[in-house]
């Protein structure tokens, strides 16, 4: 079978004959970019054949390459099969880059109660007066230390077989580990001695992108260390259409696998900096959106992406770690959350949980931002919920010079309302490269204060500044000069730009008017708006609402609750109660299926404004635009 | 590897150098006699090489062969080792001969209400408007039809993921299948279309000789076919001790196998006969003495063979038939009886339930006879139980004609007082070659009831008549001349075999009343004996009293339940509520260790006479003994 050798790094991987060079690179761990799943319509898995036998078809790649660069060797790993040995260059933009993984420090206000639990019993050698059999005098032991009754406590047969020997070898001083399960008990373990302090538990952020898993002491409820890594899935491709048509191709095993083998990455990484063996890791939590989910536990999702849109299941799942392959005892239970539909997955549900919005009287919002959003909408009593597509706009995508979250980007924009000069923070520091989510947000909102551009985002061309000009095809405002830059261009911001990320905050703002419409409430009635995940955690609250993204309400009202993903399900991990209510929570929840709303097309509309067309629903935005407006007028008044 | 080639038949089995013929004897399937197991002692596993080499100790066969045998090529099939390829010649008599395996049609007096049940669903598909998640779909559709609450069903993965295909691909019209298991139920299975008929269990009887199974329909409560076979287990050692010491050279994985290949013989062999196929088969209940549950599921039974007698477990057990290799769907839930303790194991659980005493008011006696015993005393309130050797006496061994149930033995004696020519049966009707147990039994009863011998048992050698005689070691009673025979020698009973008959009948009496002297109970206070296993079911319950082998008790009040393991298998198959009751009635049961109990020698010793020392117990016995001695008197008087 040919070797395919990827340069540089040297990395190789041996396939079949025929093979493409992505199945070459997936088999090597080589995560290249594969926005659309290996179709060859991306053309973002550029390489570069430098030795050996491959086959492609030409005609297809007129559409990406040159004659130049085709005659250097330029093919698309996916459309390229391997006879023979190869050597392959891979050029550095081909493979994913490094980018900001949300990682905190959890401070949890829940009590620690786990599903899980070690009893260290000195047990009675058993002797002709008493033969109680070995498995009923541990059992017996462990209703005497409190636990739960012995007839509760399903054994598993791989426990029970090495009971015998473990026992005398012990000399009847052994730990048990009993977990609540669904239906009862399980007895998870039994090890030599007292090890009662050698309890752990994992939660895990199962992302498109990225997987961020918390390891805790189960014995005392502290965490122990925390770790983050991509989604090794990302090589069949980036979003959840690409991996779920991917997946079609009797692909899923693998898809499971990659799950699989990305979240033993990032515990394995966690426990080798605890010092934590990862045999006892007990018992694992998983939180993830309802295509992610699928994957990992390797249901096919094919029905989830056509019509009607059906996921097969819904409830909380429940597994043994040895039986999907995840690297902990093989006996660990592990938990998936529940989901509403195919676009309120458990990583929503983890999101509620971390808000504690299921659980109070206040009527809250909960706004969850990527390349799709999620909203819910309501309180203990009731909860709506709904789903889109925002677009990449947030996520620095269909801008010219978007990007994302990785060095370079700029994140933080202010715009001086008299010069007009902007100042910039990039991630990392670095010299500016392109423009992330935030700083397209902060960018719209310090526009409009300077009255660049108006509320239907149109610049001001009559502004005579070298920074506002026409360019190739629209309008546009430059943010930094070619020479401040690391790209050797100048970074702008365009007329087009700017309704593209109109149009993506739009869908947002109309998602929520659409679920406060649905419930008769207005913004007055919201106690807290909740924003998830990374996007929420960077961005400035005050500019979201001057730009329309969320409806207005006070600021200390709008609260970033960070990862919510990996909160609930460290929140679920520690708290059997928690845990216990999820399935409650995500029956209760009602989805809205925004395309089947005829109001939502209305909403949508009537956000396509900065903040929106009805000014009454933003009355202090609307002050602001005011006082800006004079201040524009007398100084820029020709 | 050298292969060994068995004649007759040229069964062939390829091994390491170095193995045992015994080892290339089970790899090939072939049943040895092997009553030690393999440790060269009992001399039954003989065989002839003929060709190739072969290494032994010749000292070691010097106990067994006469040099002419050994220079013919005689040596023990366990303690030769090859090392090139070998023909070797297995005689008749080495190999496990055909038995007579006890094979009822059951008429069960309990309400048939299975713990598994089919629903055939048409469901809506979904839509736009409904897009009830899969599994929801389905489990509501249970929950319709009178099944069990969606949140109660567990779901295992292996269901799960087949279902969003076979949903669709049956156009949503489908059969699932739901258990009752311990803690709520469990989706056994999926199948497209109406397959609600093709619902089957198994009851299987998992004895240490014989493998009894019974396949049901649950979908009507009939039985469609039964099968039987050895327990391939026998090639390991014959008796459970044997087994245990088999084990513990890193075997146990060997003898699980071979319980579980002996199961599936069974398993197919009922399928095959009643059209059945085995994926449709998802139930499994197995009755089964305490070692043999613990091997069938890979437990080490080490510890119950040597003080303190520990059993690893007591309790109902349940397992996925594919986790230990039973051959029925894999998911099929498999269920193995409690046990009280390590001599009082399922089978008798099994015994109890079939005889219903545990869920009677009145008091009940309950024997089990091998070549150990098992006695029960007691009612709905409370049970005594205990077990003892009864050596192989009753069995046909350790006398000197006698045998097995096999074709050819002697399981029925009539002798004429008056003349003392005796009449009897034979297994198949063939010439006689030995006695078996009902056989021996009869013999005893007949010949104190012929004067032939005193209440010591011994002959009476003043009688002149040519069938008693001094023989060899000990006076005799000839039962056939040499030309009635198959073997060309006189069939006869020893003084020897009637002390060891009288032994082993002396232990199952006296642990009878070991119990009920516990309970401070005389025989007028049982209402019923159920006698249990083949024994039991050949035997005349007048001679069984007659000679003291059980209480004196009107006949009438004297059952045969046949082979109670696997009735009472076939009743917790088909009766979700009697399954329901095994772990209490297995935890009300008391053990009384006869060896810890003083009084057990002095029962055992007053029971060393025919039928026992206090005629007071026996007072009809007494009366008919009375009558023949007066006979005896007017015949034979001097």
């Amino acid at each position: 079978m040919p070797t395919v050798t990827f340069l540089p790094g040297f990395r190789k991987a041996v396939v079949p004959k025929g093979s493409t060079i992505l199945d070459a690179a997936q088999r090597a761990n080589l995560a290249m970019n594969v926005v659309c799943g290996g179709q060859g319509k991306c053309g973002k898995c550029v390489v570069y054949v430098r030795q050996g036998s491959v086959s492609f078809d030409r005609e297809k790649f007129r559409h990406f390459f040159t004659d130049e660069e085709l005659a250097e060797g330029a093919c698309l790993a996916c459309q390229t099969h391997v006879y023979s040995d190869v050597r392959v260059e891979v050029p550095e933009h081909t493979l994913i880059q490094e980018q900001k993984i949300l990682v905190e420090t959890p401070v949890l206000a829940v009590p620690f109660h786990p599903s899980v639990r070690k009893y260290f019993l000195r047990l009675e050698s058993p002797t002709l007066d008493d033969p109680t059999p070995d498995l009923n005098r541990l059992l017996e032991g462990v209703e005497r230390r409190g636990g739960p009754a012995a007839s509760t406590i399903y054994v598993p047969l791989e426990v029970l077989r090495d009971l015998p020997q473990m026992l005398r070898r012990a000399n009847w001083a052994i730990t048990g580990t009993v977990a609540l399960v669904p239906g009862g008990y399980r007895l998870i373990r039994v090890e030599e001695g007292d090890s009662e302090e050698r309890l752990f538990g994992a939660a895990v952020d199962l992302g498109t992108t990225t997987i961020v898993t918390y390891l805790w002491s189960l014995a005392d409820g502290q965490t122990v260390s925390s770790a983050s890594n991509y989604n090794r899935q990302i090589a069949c491709g980036e979003d959840i259409l690409s991996r779920v048509n991917f997946a079609k191709k009797d692909r899923l095993v693998r898809l499971q696998q990659l799950a699989v083998e990305s979240i033993n990455d990032a515990l394995t990484a966690a426990a080798d900096a605890a010092g934590v063996d990862l045999e006892d890791v007990v018992e694992v939590v998983v939180a993830g959106n309802t295509v992610m989910t699928h994957l990992l536990l390797g249901i096919d999702p094919a029905y989830m992406i056509a019509e009607p849109y059906v996921p097969a299941v819904r409830r909380m799942l429940s597994t043994a770690a040895g039986r999907i392959g995840i690297a902990t005892n093989p006996n660990a239970g592990v938990y998936t959350f529940p989901a509403v539909s195919n676009f309120i997955g458990g990583d929503v549900i983890a999101d509620i949980l971390a808000s504690g919005m299921a659980e109070h009287d206040d009527l809250s919002l909960l706004i969850d931002i990527g390349t799709n959003f999620e909203v819910v909408l309501g309180s203990s009593e009731w909860m709506l919920s709904c789903a889109g597509a925002a677009g990449p706009a947030l996520e620095g995508g269909e801008v010219l010079f978007g990007m994302r979250a990785n060095p370079g980007a700029i994140e933080r924009v202010q715009v001086d309302p008299d010069t007009l000069a902007p100042t910039y923070e990039t991630i990392n520091g670095v010299r500016p490269r392109g423009i992330c989510g935030s700083g397209l947000i902060d960018l719209l909102a310090e526009l409009i204060r300077a009255c660049v551009i108006d509320r239907t985002g149109q610049i001001d061309m009559a502004i005579r500044h070298p920074r506002i000009r026409q360019g190739r095809y629209f309008p546009e405002f430059v943010v930094a000069w070619k020479e401040e830059t690391d790209i050797g261009k100048d970074i702008v911001i365009t007329e087009n730009d700017i309704k593209n990320l109109i149009m993506s905050k739009a869908a947002v703002h109309g998602a929520c008017m659409t679920l406060m419409n649905a419930a008769g409430i207005t913004h007055h009635d919201i106690s807290a708006i909740y924003f998830s995940g990374a996007f929420g955690n960077y961005l400035s609250k005050e500019n979201a609402v001057t730009i329309g993204l969320i409806p207005e309400v006070p600021l200390e009202r709008v609260k970033n609750i960070g990862n919510g993903a990996i909160t609930g399900a460290n929140i679920a991990l520690i708290s059997r109660g928690k845990r216990k209510i999820l399935d409650d929570i995500a029956q209760r929840i009602t989805y809205v299926e925004l395309n089947a709303e005829p109001s939502f097309m209305d909403q949508y509309t009537s956000s396509c404004f900065l903040p929106h067309t009805d000014l009454a629903l933003f009355p202090e935005v609307q002050k602001m635009l005011e006082t800006c407006r004079l201040r524009r007028e007398e100084k820029w008044q020709p």
